[in-house]
């Protein structure tokens, strides 16, 4: 099965349109027409090497939606014509710890949506830029949203789960004051997402001008980061932080303002490193500094039903598969409110 | 009352005998007669102003063990006679949400057992390397166990509570993969205790000639942290890690050790800081950096008496009082196995 993909041949190659092949279904796949993918920043470091090893031809994409066009004949859960999603995982091993307990994106064997290793051509795996995509059952979510807010679903594959998962997990809800670092694609979605949870949102921001966006978004507070008297009248405040910023930056700041057994969580890894982050502040008041990486399958579809639920969905830009260059571009200065998405059917155009 | 201590009159001095005075019995105080004092590398830090803020003259201890000499009309868990223990907390607001829970460790009202603040003469706190002192009866300790052990009782007050307390607030035992990094004061404390908790303890050293040792201790495994191919072969399978290192060092070949949801607590604080972690470990395993600091007073009376009731006591050097440099010399270059403690009855002579 040949299809239309966007991606690059090399690191210092732009994108452009190229055919692909995808593999033949088997008894456990499921073969989805792709009708939007939302653009993550994870896409652009792949595509241009800013990470080891990316193999090429490279086509990222790992916040898809679209619609089951074929099922193999052990597949239960879905059927043609639903609507579906696929995110930042499409394989694991399937039978470790990790993976019994749902948590797939720990698993040691987990395959990345595009440049994760594969038996299928080209030997990596080639993300949801293109027209098509065959994944095994168990990595497809079902998408419960009405279908006009299908292309705003796409960065809950992403963006979505990887903040809901921490929140979860760390407990935001009523009763708990959660910050959220960084208001783009991540955070974005951060403060909606602790916003229904019930938690008490205070957004950060390094813009004075993002208030009034941040409190659309749902945070009940807004705090100039660049400014120490806002940030010292939240100090040893918060029960949770997620900070979403991956460029260095200070990290006890916010360290400062969680209360006793707070907790930071980042969820992006900077390419080079934060400055060290001052050991005091973290005994004083028995804080941790945590990572969280994406989320597991079952709590993808959680989130999604919970999105569904809530009426939550990304605030998103469309773009033309041939805008996707602009769209990098415009990305990398912060410039989108606050996820671009690709529209596969520009693709044939 | 007029006594007896050791201290500096000044950071570039050495220590000496001087005399003191300790504030007049109030209803709720309880005045101890000092039998032992253990030495704490924080003693040292303090005296020379290693710290920011040493005032002068400065009486280090915070490891007393006594006997009770007096008591307030109002005390009603002492009484004369009784063998008791101060750590390093003599005070705190004790009405704050961290007081009320019994964490006064974490109350923004703690007082030091020296070099906090307090109206008593000379304006802060006088420490443990003295022949007596009043505390009010909240932060006293009863020992329970035999007399003859009271000498190796004392560093149970530091660091014994130091390490017992995030080992139960991070759940060591059955069933639980914990390593203990460093083998000294706090270390050493920390094996005994994990190991009496029943987890699996692996303690990590820089030298392979403490191997035996860590294992008379109750280490079930010693990892040599600066070989490669050891640290390697325990990749990902800790629960908990307590650092006990205060000197800058290399957290990511630590952090790469835990599991999923495993947590790093460091529980000594840097003069300079470590290299910065790796987000990426961070993130890859949703693993934790955290900090603990001593432990309250409720838990500091727990792990006493879990420690009388499983015949844990400190390894301990008796030192006189006018060996205290010498002790200190020692204790800078490790060679001590694996706490000094002051004959307090030898400051008279
Ligand atoms: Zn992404
Ligand atoms: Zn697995
Ligand atoms: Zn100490
Ligand atoms: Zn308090």
């Amino acid at each position: 099965m040949t299809i239309l993909a966007v991606g690059a041949q090399a690191a210092d190659q732009p994108l452009d349109r190229m055919e692909i092949t995808r593999r033949d279904l088997g008894a456990h796949d499921v073969r989805i027409e792709i009708i939007y993918c939302g653009i993550c920043h994870s896409d652009l470091h792949q595509v241009r090497s800013e990470w080891a090893g990316t193999l090429y031809p490279c086509v990222p994409g790992h916040e898809i939606v679209g619609r089951v066009a074929a099922v193999g004949g052990h597949v239960t859960g879905h059927k043609i014509g639903d609507l579906v999603g696929v995110g930042c995982i499409v394989d694991s091993c399937q039978h470790c710890p990790d993976c019994d307990e749902g948590l797939e994106n720990y698993c040691d064997g987990m395959v990345g949506t595009y440049n994760g290793p594969t038996p299928d051509a080209p030997g990596h795996t080639l993300g949801g830029y293109s027209q098509a995509i065959v994944v095994h059952e168990r990595y497809v979510l079902r998408i419960t949203h009405p279908e006009e807010q299908l292309a705003a679903v796409a960065p809950l594959l992403c963006a979505g789960i990887t903040t809901y998962s921490p929140l979860r997990h760390w407990g935001a809800g009523p009763g708990r004051k959660v910050g959220v670092v960084g208001i783009g694609g991540l955070g974005h979605m951060g403060v909606k997402l602790a916003h229904a949870m019930g938690a008490h949102v205070v957004a950060f921001t390094t813009s004075a001008g993002k208030t009034q966006d941040a409190k659309a978004l749902g945070a009940d507070e807004v705090v100039v980061s660049r400014n120490p008297e806002e940030m010292a009248a939240h100090a040893q405040s918060f029960d949770l932080i997620l900070n979403t910023v991956a460029a260095p930056h200070d990290l006890d700041s916010f360290l400062a303002l969680l209360k006793r057994d707070g907790t930071m969580v980042l969820v992006g890894a900077p390419a080079t490193p934060h400055p060290s982050p001052n050991v005091f502040n973290l005994i004083m008041r028995r804080r941790s500094l945590a990572g969280s990486m994406i989320g597991g399958i079952p709590e993808t579809q959680e989130m999604l039903d919970f999105c569904a639920e809530h009426g939550i969905t990304a605030d998103i830009e469309m773009i033309r598969a041939d805008e996707i260059e602009q769209a990098y571009a415009r990305m990398l200065k912060g410039d989108v409110k606050y996820r671009f998405v690709m529209d596969i059917a520009t693709m044939a155009g």
